[in-house]
């Protein structure tokens, strides 16, 4: 329980109402709690603002606060970032190595580790210090994870592959697993040994069930600060840059390389080879089947910056239009026993 | 082995044919087995009647059953369902705690429930009476799973989750894991906690390898008696209605809220914060990026209805025919020398 | 550390350069390393021969080692595929059963078979000689595994399933999952009990957190020598024939028949029902919503011939430059104050 006052000061926002409102948590707008603080940061949202029973508002826009109290802020989002963590509940962290965990004599352990039950760890593998390790977890012979990352429970790392510090990957997650590579001669697919690694940058989030395979040669390569949703699939020796933003079910074929700070709604795909600019954003179900330069949108399959792919609709929907137009003048004006198709 | 006669007893439908033949089982109408009945519901397998090699058949068609024995019943799929359930042979269900499970003294487990070996319950964890816990599953901190549930093996839940009686989750699926929030300032992007919960009715079966996201303040919900298939993305905040039929590799983006009774094919994709109507159907690959209305069937990239979808489809094929026409006119009458370009 | 001359005869190639050149691995071209061959086999990368540090090339054009050392191969991609088998350093194979694995006493276990740690075999399960059980993984009720398969960490395989010889399956696939089939009376859907198996034939590969679904009453069915990439979904009754390569994210709806030797690159869905020839190739992203004749290449939602597909892209640009140019055309001559929209 804090005062609005208190919340103001921690987000370095404007108090806007009673500073002594007292505050218990965060609720939805649209599910708006007595007692609780909600955010609108999205306009979508606006029209639950005025019903809403939460106590106050997390805002950018002071003239929205007639009626209610709130703190304004230039960046709701953010504030609401800074108070979640500030109500969340702990969830019980175990400390330690748990007895049933099976952990190689060569492997080395940093301090302050937690490696939950039946998870194991193989020979020369390293975890650094200050990271949790969940359940059911299976790291890889030689596989290095750096300091303060979090594996959630049933995440499985092949081996030799490296982990940064402050990672965060999600349950059901396996990294390393051999590419997709075969040479195909009199229709008997051969098998290309998968030698390579995978290195995963710092900072980097993977959501669940993400498959990330190793490199043929070299590595597959995540850069830091990138975070990933769940079901994303990255196919070998892709390079993915820093801070890109890869929504769900996602999936770069091999060898693509992928710039910094770009932006893959869900679904799309990005065929192999291929390169993407920095700061490109692909909108959702976008296939990716050529080059693109960054720094612009993208959509459709193939894909072609938005703009024109939006233009490509309209023609289309201008000529089905003229169709329906030129029907009806059909059957007024030359032939109205013919014009029945429609 | 039972004899027709009880079989159409048993599903209520008429007999055809000679009452005492003996049924061992059920078989597929094109590789039909001697001494089993098969069924015909999709009209596409009607090719294969006359030469199954089944003893019997269930039909809705009782002028199909001239040279056969079978069974007519107005739903023959139904008969199928209630004739394999009667047929199928029990796999042995392991009974009470393996010795190996891991269950935190807080936790409250119910009557005759069933945990596989290696699985982890968490302190304050709730298992309903009659609930089966596969084996390798994680049942996280605090959280809830209603009577008469099976999980298969290796589910991961996280903590504060809430899960309803008789749901079914096929092996490998997360719920729980967190939402793709980040608030992005200076090109870092700042994780948003997520701190609710999700929440699944009763009745619900989820397939193999689904993730579902627990929401940012509130809860993900899937409504009572919605069915999901394999490989299923839910984001966070996602509403999912009452009795909803979601097909492979569907992907539902962040706070969607989807109403009862929709259908979604293969490979759908929703875009964030839109609104789905009750008993919408969206075809195989639909890009949902607006907000629909219930009660219509959709489909293409970008959403339309698909009556719509389907004539801009014959458009341009009528527009690419034109063309071919006119080519094939000019190199008859005007320029043969210049209509070589198809 | 090999000779030149040693890899050339190991290969069968043609050596160029001196034989005595000493090559300790195996470098990507546009990473070449000192020391290490590289190989030239997409001619995307030919840009990148000249300034590779790499001390030797494989490559099939002759004329392209006129100042490089190097092995000249009819298909490079096979001499890397030997070549990185030589020169791949070996993850340790555990010996026996782990003393953790719970093996049920009625489970017949093969000779030299490696069972990893926390791995379950259930009651009349089979497991065939020289077979590798990764870690965690869960194998049902009277399943059956050929002989030198390999299974990474957490695989699941339900009760039933048949697995053929020198089957490699990677972390997290699930197979054997209930089909995704349901009867629906009065917005209630019954369950229909999938009470078929899976068979895999011989030299299948299945990458990580790919979905298996079991038959209703027969067999889903992987043909012997198929490949599939990560993250594919199989509906039950699928039936895929032989030396099929299926990339990343595909899924196959309920009872389609695949013929041999098909390839699906990603992302491409298969509707229920269908039946797709022999040699059938599909483009990225292909909806496939009706059977397809083998032997053609095929793309698009809905799916038609790549050439028609690809037709149909042109005149859609085509009618949008037409747009274009009238409205330049209008603007210039009849009514330029009109022509403003563009």
């Amino acid at each position: 329980m804090s005062t609005l006052k208190e919340l103001a000061a921690l987000v370095g926002g404007e108090l806007i109402g009673n500073p002594r409102l007292e505050i218990s948590g965060v609720s939805e707008i649209q599910n708006g709690k007595p007692g609780t603080i909600t955010f609108l940061a999205n306009p979508r949202y606006k029209k639950y603002l005025n019903d809403t029973k939460a106590a106050a508002v997390f805002t950018n826009d002071r003239n929205l606060l007639k009626e209610q109290a709130g703190i304004v802020v230039d960046n709701p989002q953010m504030a609401l970032a800074i108070i979640l963590k500030y109500f969340q509940s702990a969830v019980p962290r175990p400390e330690g190595i748990h007895p049933t965990a099976i952990v190689d004599p060569t492997a080395e352990i940093g301090e302050n580790v937690s490696i939950g039950p039946y998870s194991i760890i193989a020979a020369g593998a390293q975890i650094g210090s200050g990271t949790t390790i969940g359940a059911h977890t299976v790291i890889g012979y030689n596989t290095e994870i750096g300091t303060d990352s979090q594996l959630y429970p049933r995440v499985v790392i092949y081996h030799d592959c490296r982990i940064g510090d402050r990672v965060l990957i999600h349950s059901g997650t396996v990294i390393g697993c051999d590419g997709f590579g075969f040479v195909t001669i009199d229709d008997i697919h051969h098998k290309i040994p998968q030698t390579g690694r995978v290195t995963i940058g710092h900072d980097v989030e993977l959501g669940a069930n993400c498959t990330i395979d190793r490199g043929t040669i070299g590595d597959t390569q995540i850069g830091a600060g990138s975070k990933f949703d769940n079901l994303v699939h990255v196919a070998h020796n892709v390079k993915i840059g820093k801070g890109c933003l890869v929504a769900g079910e996602v999936g770069f074929a091999g060898s693509a390389v992928i710039g910094d700070y770009c932006i893959f709604a869900g679904q799309v795909g990005v065929a192999p080879h291929l390169e993407v600019g920095d700061r490109a954003i692909c909108a959702a179900k976008t296939g990716v089947t050529k080059s693109i330069p960054g720094g612009k949108v993208y959509a459709g399959m193939p894909v072609r910056e938005i703009r024109e792919q939006n233009k490509r609709d309209a023609v289309l929907t201008a000529v089905a239009l003229l169709k329906k137009r030129l029907l009806k003048l059909e059957e007024k004006v030359i032939a109205p026993h013919l014009a029945k198709d429609e």
